[in-house]
């Protein structure tokens, strides 16, 4: 059996325990909120919704001893209203660094050995926060990191092309946040290089707009759900299916020393290998900067 | 393709949106708000998810013109506070008659043709104006009606005997509202009728928990969402599968004279046929009364 | 992560194989049969499809010992030729009892400990076998039984009437052969009893349709796989999702003492529960009849 | 609603029907075969499996007329006995030029306007004589071509390399058949060119373990099916979700003059562009070469 936790469900975590519950990916899950009433709320809405639904899930909610057997746990909790407002995700770093030892503790406690995927922003903070206070081994804890900043490049990429997301290969790299960058030397478009298709100044543009897009959609709906629920999915489909997935996370790189976006093999053993890119000298100086700034404010904690 | 329209980017709107583009129900999906920055920020999350999903789909905002090629068109716009704070979905009437009728003109204008399945609230009344102000035939627009509250009492039911909400039939009937009744005559359990496996107190207990649960769920989350959402995406499934499925919906009952929450056959053309039950005399008395009441307001409007 | 062993690659195993695999079911697939080389061509040809699926799946084959750790294994051994050719299931009897037998055996020295469903033929007999050799818990072992047969009742049910075979519910019950019956009382659609519906005459007629389809799937292309391996997926995702599927299949019905086609409860323990049905008298001395036909094979071999 | 046809039922067509079916993915399907048994006895099977199919499906059997309004028909007639016992798919020529050239008239003459997706063999010369006989456009006839024997060099390498097969990407170009090669300067795994992991002596075995594995494959279970059927169903699902699929399919370049396997984006308007790749001057050749294969064949029969 698949088992999965969710601990916080504001409008992600809620998202990926629907996705996980729609598409028959776990059959049990444990929902847990610092509200129990949002939880016991969620739990019972999807409740109402297995009559309905083409998969049995066992459903649990808040009990943290029901985090021992668990195979995958995704942690989405924190606050997001910070960082809409200040458009830096470091904005939501006091509370949630508070939140991620707490969680940490709670999840250590509950005697949980399995995988854990961190949403939580800032997100290669959180997730280091996380592995930290758990003690689990570094390749069983991972972000989602620029998986889901990856998506929206592939996207404006493919927008501005006229192509299908999909048809975009390459990595946004470094800081969940604003010091990630765009790699262009790693990516390429209907297998041409993007550099060859796209001049520096609508590279410049388009790396703006997969920065930005966050805040565009949270300033529409207060926040953003659907396509960072659909990575940490994708992300714990994974490791179930042992998939060998080749896919830009944050995971613990031991040249800059810090969990920052890059691109690793994610499979049943967590992060199973960080696969090392030829970025021209550029890049890897932002890469090192971008992780150097989250190096800097994750030193500050322990 | 499978083309459909959402009027309305709620909670539940957006979710439906989520869903069919998550399980390739869709090809092509046209997003509506009357808030354009809500549409927008809808059409970019899900855009941002495009390379993370399993499927393609189209995605188009804002432009009643795209309606007029739509096979269906789900309608959830209005506004659910009225109803979560009084709980009485009639209390959102007159803020959302008024949009229903708006809302009916301006898919009239476009000259959609396909079918409507309705859910916004009441749900029984503005399927009512919807159908009469676009002039649609009766069995091409229908409401979600009972669909969900049938399924509320199947998890009732199951969970009370410890089993699948699926493993329970039967039907919750009349208006998708506090008149709504569990037509306990229909219902059975693994092939046993309810009424030999509930004693009277117990079925009243579950019919109130069925009720109630909605606002169990408002109460916690402010809103309700997964369980309507993948009942109105389970009907637009069976219109583009001509599924001929048998479910109890919001359709024009003649006997009554109006929309109201009863049996029918749902396939491409809509509402195929409605399925005379047998019910109890207290049951249809019951049924009578509930029509009575959705009947009393709508005839309010014309 | 889901674990599943499939013994015998025919055209049902194989297109059990292959549906696990397309739908994302299976995180880990074992394929065995006495013949390496089809084993082989089954494990290359799903091994080329992983590039165009949407799901991982990781392929083992021909080693028992792989079975030790699986939650689910499914036997689908044997060769048809002889039921085909005689137009009854126990033809095969003679030689599917003892490769029955061999398999038993080297399943329980493999340590397996999961659930085993049966598909071999006849279907009955075999599941008493796998369970007497292996000497599994009786609830870990069941076959697939009538539950096929019932979903061909469903459609030559749901055909006469113009109803989608899920608005058909109801059970074949007994011997999955000759000797197989509809159990009328149980039958309804749409809520109506079958009774009501279908004269004498039509009910024999349709009765007689379910029986024969097998042989009209069989003359036409040589087996039937489709629709067997579809009721063997569902039984596997029920215990995987301990989803406390409501389903007739061959269970131990102690009442007969035989494994039998009747309706249980399919969970994560396998037949959670056996459900006592309300037959009639004759319906009630026909699945007496039936049972004591399975009984007298399984008789001579203990 | 979509629409699929297959005309052809042998393991490959229906695989594609009970792939099309199982998944939701085609609303109708019409099925055509020379052997009126054979195509009702696929009609029973996949007829019974709707009672326990998460779609619903509308089935039609052997009448060229329902062809008329299909928006896609995959064409997978032919006698492979010929291919699998000399290795060489342009053995089943003589047979099924022939067919394709009276399938060709029988699908114009039922005035189809979709889409073909021919999966025949010697596929690229098959899919020149269905483009030629109906008249369609072009880029409204395609075929599998080397999306095949790509997604084998894909499970080549990234076996060789412990790597999941969606890691590599590439293209196996020219002639679905003995000419095909491995466009090496296309190929990368996780973002490191190929040319870079594997030597020589290694990328000609590989190349040679993509050409084989049909064979293999056919050696062990007489035909080859899954992976050719997931390819069909690949492409029809990009046609109906106008997906822009890169995808190396059988096309008409004009640079040679022939249907070859060479990259380009499928969608709903079937092949709506060739993306043209940098080859080095030897692969170069090696297409030319293949092509005129193809070209020579074709040739001898208008």
């Amino acid at each position: 059996m698949r088992k999965v936790g969710i601990i916080g469900l504001g409008h992600v975590g809620a998202t990926v325990a629907f996705t996980l519950f729609t598409h028959g990916i776990a059959d049990e899950l444990v929902l847990i909120d610092k509200n129990p009433k949002k939880a016991q709320a969620e739990f019972n809405d999807l409740s109402d919704t297995l009559a309905r639904n083409d998969f049995h899930v066992k459903l649990k909610a808040q009990d943290f001893s029901d985090l021992r057997d668990l195979d995958v746990l995704i942690t989405a909790f924190g606050n997001i209203k910070a960082s809409v407002e200040s458009g830096d995700r470091f904005a939501e770093f006091g509370f949630n660094s508070d939140a991620a030892k707490e969680v940490g503790q709670q999840i250590k406690d509950s005697g949980f050995h399995g995988i854990i995927i961190n949403v939580a922003n800032p997100c290669d903070a959180v997730t280091t926060i996380l592995q930290k206070v758990t003690g689990l081994p570094q390749n069983h804890v991972f972000g989602t990191g620029t998986f889901l900043d990856t998506a929206r490049m592939q996207r404006a990429v493919g927008d501005h092309l006229h192509q299908d997301p999909r048809n975009v290969s390459g990595f946004v790299l470094g800081e969940h946040g604003n010091s990630q960058f765009v790699a262009w030397s790693t990516v390429s478009v209907n297998n041409k290089p993007a550099t060859s298709l796209l001049d520096e100044a609508t590279r410049a543009q388009l790396m703006q707009a997969t920065k930005d897009n966050a805040f565009v959609v949270a300033a529409g709906k207060g926040y953003t759900s659907y396509a960072i629920a659909t990575c940490a999915v994708r992300l714990a489909q994974a490791v179930f299916a042992d998939a060998k997935l080749f896919a830009p996370v944050s995971v613990f790189v031991p040249s800059v020393g810090t969990y920052v976006g890059y691109p690793a093999i994610i499979g049943a053993d967590g992060v199973e290998e960080v696969i090392p890119l030829e970025l021209t000298a550029a890049e890897d100086a932002e890469f090192r900067k971008s992780a150097q700034i989250i190096k800097e404010h994750v030193d500050q904690l322990f």
